[in-house]
């Protein structure tokens, strides 16, 4: 039967087909953002693999594409789901998403492989989004499904091209007033169990190739937009200026400067814009995003507030202002208790890993048991071309997600 | 005949019909960066404006438009012109270029009121690329044209798209492979005298709506581009960075620091593009665009080499390394002195003054005798929505430019 013509599949072998699709000539690595050409040729790679694998594929109203595996016909519920994400960070790694993805169909190979023949329903779930590199909003996709963001703030967002999420949206066949909030579909998921490359270097030295997450630290992201007066660079006297980019470096050093004091944080500018941006140019405004973690919410927020005093007062000091915007904040995530302690009983040998990096398993955590597991990451970069994962890892990764699906599913 | 239909026009008659060409919603102000669709409407104006005043109109081999009026008929030689640019920096002042050039039709109207017949010929010149906003290199076209920069250079720089200068110029309907060096045209020119809206706060204490320009100061445009490793913004530990957006904020520091130390420098940062420029990712590379502007050419050096040593201590103090490239490097420009003289004894009650920005009658002042007015800029801001002329001081502005033009011409 068609079920078993990908039994000898191997999670580097899917990865491999798709090595070639939204790779980026000037920044390295990949650009995949959500329902770009390569992004939507992805979901295409998705949906043909999970259709080949007679699969049932849907794709969901707010954009969550759903492949079904139902050999029992019984009424959608209490279903086994895991999957992960096909978008990435302008050039990102090849992993980040994808292994994911690629190790869900790997385990129904497994599986079948191995006869086992779910007593539950098993979905393979692809989220959008999940980067927020398009519209600055982590895990839009499952933030949506469940009700984390509202429907009104994210069709508002827009992308650096001034499109909004809900163009978008229509644009790639969704209906923007049916979008949101979908508690039939929650009530469907059982368990949601993602796999993700791991993006520290927290598995180098355990000597295992898998690991299962304990924890997402606190994170958020804000923008400090400061303001002065635009002018020209070469008539306007260094005393004449309040030069906006002056304050928006002062603050960035400070982000450094006070991250480094709280032990455990983390402190980042990694996108900063001077408008008009012209060389020739003082700014009239510089906006700086920050991103912070902790595995204490309350110290994330009390690091932002340091950062934004200073910021305030570098400011001043300029004779320019500045204003702060929570863009996001996702409190820290303890994954289910529960199963975690079954992972581990399937999993003895993998050790019991945080993370810094935020995922849709932590949002969905909110309204079903989710847990994860971390492929081991010889270089300890991410978010970078030079993330990586060996392909006997990625298998080791794919078995290891195969034998706690059959489990679950038993 | 057609040449008097015009006797009535007023510059900010003029500059009013252009209002609404290129404004920027999102920046404030106008951005018509060289061929966009606002610059090429604008230069539809002017060739039209040229048309209708019996001026023979020319798009020659570089891009220039050159509009005659040369009523003896005789070979063009020992020409008056008369011209600016019509491109902006983005979210630039509505002046900066089209007043020059509003001016300059404005001029041919005053004249034939007068019943001023030429008795050598008259050109108008409207520049393409004054700015650089586009492709980075300030007064592109008067560069060619006088060989200061060389077609190979020109042709393979690229703007933000990717686009080289070369698919953009053959896509304008010129041949790459015919621009260059034009020693036929400066042949042509007997003087140029462009007017241009005053730039700082010259003018505001003068009590005089028009004054003479003395000198450009030596300025010119550096990339100092910082490489280090990127990373994921969440799992990366602050002790594990080597960021480049952090030694980019310390040389901006310093740009502000070591240039307020130099008596009559100006140096900025105007333009910083971290890459890959999302939020949660630590920057493998930020690219900082320098300006520094001084009357003494050998200043400028040393505080460039000043800032680049100081940047490459804050690359090494983070891991990171930095490049420094310059761009382009204008020395000190002094326009001649006879043709200044002329101007003085024409207009005795404007004074004299420097000016810090670039133009391209700095650029021509190596091969023809040029000349600079400048008007009175209220605001003392330029390059920003706020740079402002009065109208009263535009048309009076005008009407300075024919009257000088009405002696040269004499």
């Amino acid at each position: 039967m068609a079920d078993n013509t990908h039994v000898g599949s191997t999670v580097s072998g899917l990865m491999a087909e798709i090595a070639g699709i939204g790779t980026d000539a000037s920044r390295g690595g990949y650009s995949r953002p959500v329902y770009s050409s390569a992004e939507l040729e992805l979901r295409e790679w998705f949906t043909a693999a999970a259709t080949d694998r007679s699969l049932d594929v849907e794709c969901d109203r707010n954009g969550i594409i759903w492949a079904w595996w139902n050999p029992t016909g019984a009424p959608l519920s209490d279903a086994v789901v895991t999957g992960s994400h096909l978008d990435s960070v302008p050039g990102g790694g090849a992993f980040d998403g994808p292994l994911g993805v690629a190790s869900a169909l790997n385990a129904v190979d497994i599986l079948r492989a191995r006869n086992i023949e779910p007593a539950r329903p098993l979905a393979l779930a692809v989220f959008p989004e999940e980067e927020g590199s398009r519209y600055g909003l982590a895990c839009l996709g499952s933030q949506l499904m469940t009700g984390a963001v509202s429907v009104e703030r994210a069709m508002g967002l827009t992308d650096a091209d001034g499109t909004t999420f809900a163009e978008l949206a229509a644009r790639n066949g969704l209906d923007p007033a049916h979008m949101g909030r979908d508690d039939e579909r929650l009530s469907q998921i059982g368990c949601f169990v993602e796999l993700h490359v791991e993006q520290g270097r927290g598995l180098i030295d355990h000597g295992s190739p898998v690991a299962i997450g304990s924890s997402i630290l606190g994170h958020g992201r804000w923008l400090l937009s400061f303001s002065g007066q635009g002018n020209h660079a070469g008539t306007t006297l260094m005393n004449d200026r309040s030069d906006p980019m002056v304050a928006a470096a002062a603050t960035v050093i400070d982000v450094r400067r006070l991250g480094k004091l709280v032990d455990g944080a983390r402190a980042t500018v990694g996108k900063l814009d001077p408008v008009p941006g012209g060389s020739n140019v003082i700014a009239s405004r510089v906006d700086v995003w920050l991103d912070v973690r902790h595995s204490d919410d309350g110290v994330v927020a009390a690091l932002v507030a340091d950062i934004a005093a200073a910021a305030r007062e570098h400011a001043a000091a300029e004779g320019c202002t500045m204003t702060l915007t929570e863009a996001s904040m996702s409190p820290r995530v303890d994954f289910d208790p529960a199963l975690r302690g079954r992972l581990s009983s399937i999993l003895p040998d993998a050790p019991i890993l945080p993370t810094g990096a935020g995922h849709d398993a932590g949002v969905l955590k909110d309204r079903v048991p989710t847990a994860m597991l971390f492929v081991r990451n010889p270089t300890g970069i991410s978010h970078s071309p030079e993330e990586y994962v060996e392909d006997p890892d990625a298998d080791r990764g794919g078995d290891a997600l195969a034998t706690v699906l059959a489990e679950l599913l038993g």
